[in-house]
């Protein structure tokens, strides 16, 4: 007997249907003995829905109003889900985040959690093993009394939160993919799902490009050291022992992974663009005249690459921004030519961002020179490298993405049997 | 300078565009001078489909849930009408029920307003001249703290019921029609529209089927003496002179109409039926045999009509009931006839109901049988007469409501020149 919080997302209650489907997992684990909090999303297109009404009734629109409309989505869903729920004969009752209430910070439509009172949700499971259905993705700041929201894919967030605020055993997430891969099967069909994931790599393959949580709520579940099962919602209820092990990933502490791997997943990123500001002086203060306007105009840059000087005068700089943000990210950087003082520069659109993530690397040398060769035998050029403890990053043309991810898969030996 | 609700039906909020349209009329009355606190319902539709969701996740559904899901309609309206407001320059924010709070009973689906604390709002209209934008049909049950609804419709009841507690000049209810009419103008093209007309008078065509507004807010606006507007949502807000005499109807006092008519409208409901009890027993406890086990199967009975016994000793008893509860109705007195001891029952689907309203009937006599004569005059059976102190009811065949209208309507000089 344990305590749990188990999460659904918005492909998992699409429509009545799929509540009803969503009920039965909740039923299972109710039948095992478990208490059970459950959080839910808006129903999937909702959200975009409201957000789109949003922006129509004014593109500047106020960020308390915006909260307090596309929070109603996953309301909707919570007091669906009860319904459901007891209609299985299940005690249940739906809380919006103001209820319980998830305390957060006053950054509308991206709030941070400051805190979450579960006692009484703790209250509710002793006295009649009562399911608590939680609205995810909100809370209210307690200062003003308004709803606010934690941001797209927030309802990952509010349930790690609540896991650690009632001190679950395990926080599942239940999702349209039956765990996190080592890397993206439409593109290696010998990908294999990982049984268990360090949270430092999972953070590391959020990050680069792997969708399947949000970046957050990893972090906080490493911060929490809350362990989070990722699994399929589309498993049939009824197939499910819920006293065996479930197909998933468990993302956990590193220390709980006791064959680790020197590499975990392969990541990668097509929308990435690429620019070179060249001949650049070597000195302090270049790069803050570079990043600075860079950051003021709301830019988000990725790999950084500065070789050291060879002339000890001059140097390059190469930066990559999403795709999405190049055109005013070159703009940003031809105004400020006066600051920077640079002699041109080159850019390049079609690239892509290959990642190998792996917390072996730590204990292990040698791990990137393996991809260099490999990556130079099938004539891939690497236009930029960047590395950090676990994981390092190589800047491609992005014809040759497939290629190159299918490469480090089985040079790493990550191929299913 | 005054203090104004403004409320706005879901047909006036239909879409961004109308929303849009509702934030010009608010700023109308900003610019005015006045300050605004306007009540909205759920965008036209949306409430239906929660409504329906609920359903489909189960037919017993729980109120309390049920209350959750719907409410949230509402809430959308608020936030995206704070926006507009915002982006034509206007101080605006939404509320929701649980955050004035708008306190309610405990009866979920079809809660009362016990308690309003308006002093927050008036503080911010002293303090910013802030619009405020109020989600409708929705309250909060103070001790559980959960959200509750105060049945469809209920957007007119918070509107007067905030009216009050703000200490409004007037409540304005927008609607998608331009007012009152003495009748239906869709059965008599010459039906005028009311300048002004009583409470009580309103309350009696509400009930007796005009579907202008919903009967608690009239029966509200009564006891706590706060007028009531009935306008067009549909004018261009800008053809509108704020300090003009615009198109509606005002529902108010009976001192404050000089001129009051003996008749003042005409209502009528097709969706009867009749049943007639034949020769029961002339004593007391028979008619509580009778409506006791309806009342029991929840079924609303209208009209009820017995006459003196003619012998002392057997009587039949008439009453009407909608038509959709017929089958069951009828059901529920056949398996009473033991206890409520007839010879038979008679029955009639195909009845209407038309009803004379006019608060100057008090004082002027024969009034009704001017009524009697001008329908026999058209060959129009009667089959059964109720009255009250300023209304009689007629229950006719429905092939003859138009014609009965109609005739009725000419006969108390109600059409227009």
């Amino acid at each position: 007997m344990g305590r749990l919080v188990m999460k659904f997302g918005g492909t998992s209650v699409a429509n009545i249907e799929r509540i009803q489907n969503v009920a039965r997992h909740v039923k299972r684990e109710v039948d095992a003995g478990h208490d059970v909090a459950v959080v839910v999303s808006a129903m999937s297109g909702k959200t975009n829905e409201l957000v789109d009404w949003c922006r129509a009734a004014s593109p500047m629109h106020d960020a308390r109003e915006y909260d307090a409309v596309v929070a109603s989505g996953e309301q909707v869903t919570s007091g669906l889900l009860a319904i459901a729920l007891q209609a299985l004969g299940i005690n249940a009752r739906s809380w919006q985040g103001w209820q319980i209430p998830i305390l957060t910070s006053e950054a509308h439509a991206s709030a941070r959690i400051a805190g979450i009172d579960g006692s009484e949700i703790l209250k509710r499971f002793k006295e009649r093993k009562e399911v608590a259905v939680i609205a995810g993705f909100q809370g209210i700041h307690e200062a003003t009394g308004r709803i606010t929201t934690l941001g797209r894919g927030g309802s990952d967030t509010s349930a790690v939160a609540i896991a650690a605020a009632i001190r679950a055993d395990r926080c599942d997430i239940y999702t349209d993919v039956d765990g996190v891969y080592t890397t993206d099967p439409r593109i290696v069909p010998k990908a294999k799902r990982m049984d268990k994931v360090a949270f430092e790599e999972m953070l590391e393959l959020a990050s680069q490009g792997a969708k399947v949580l949000q970046v957050r709520s990893v972090e906080l579940g490493m911060v929490q050291n809350m362990p989070i099962f990722v699994r399929s919602s589309f498993d049939k209820p009824e197939d499910i022992d819920p006293h065996g092990t479930p197909p998933g990933t468990l993302i956990c502490s590193e220390e709980e992974i006791v064959e680790s791997q020197v590499v975990t997943g392969i990541a990668f990123s097509k929308d990435e663009a690429q620019i070179s500001v060249r001949q650049i002086e070597d000195k302090p203060g270049v790069a803050a005249a570079i990043f600075g306007p860079l950051a003021e105009a709301n830019i988000n840059v990725d790999m950084i690459v500065q070789n050291v000087s060879e002339d000890g005068k001059t140097t390059d700089l190469t930066f990559t921004v999403p795709a999405a943000d190049y055109a005013r990210a070159k703009d940003t950087i031809t105004k400020s030519k006066g600051a920077i003082g640079y002699a041109r520069i080159d850019t390049a659109t079609d690239v892509a961002k290959v990642s190998v993530i792996g917390s072996g690397m730590r204990s292990h040398t040698g791990v990137a020179a393996q991809a260099f060769q490999a990556l130079a035998d099938r004539k891939i050029n690497i236009r930029a490298i960047s590395t950090s403890e676990i994981k390092f990053s190589v800047l491609i043309d992005t014809a040759y993405t497939e290629l190159a991810v299918r490469t480090l898969h089985t040079l790493y030996g990550l191929d299913r049997d």
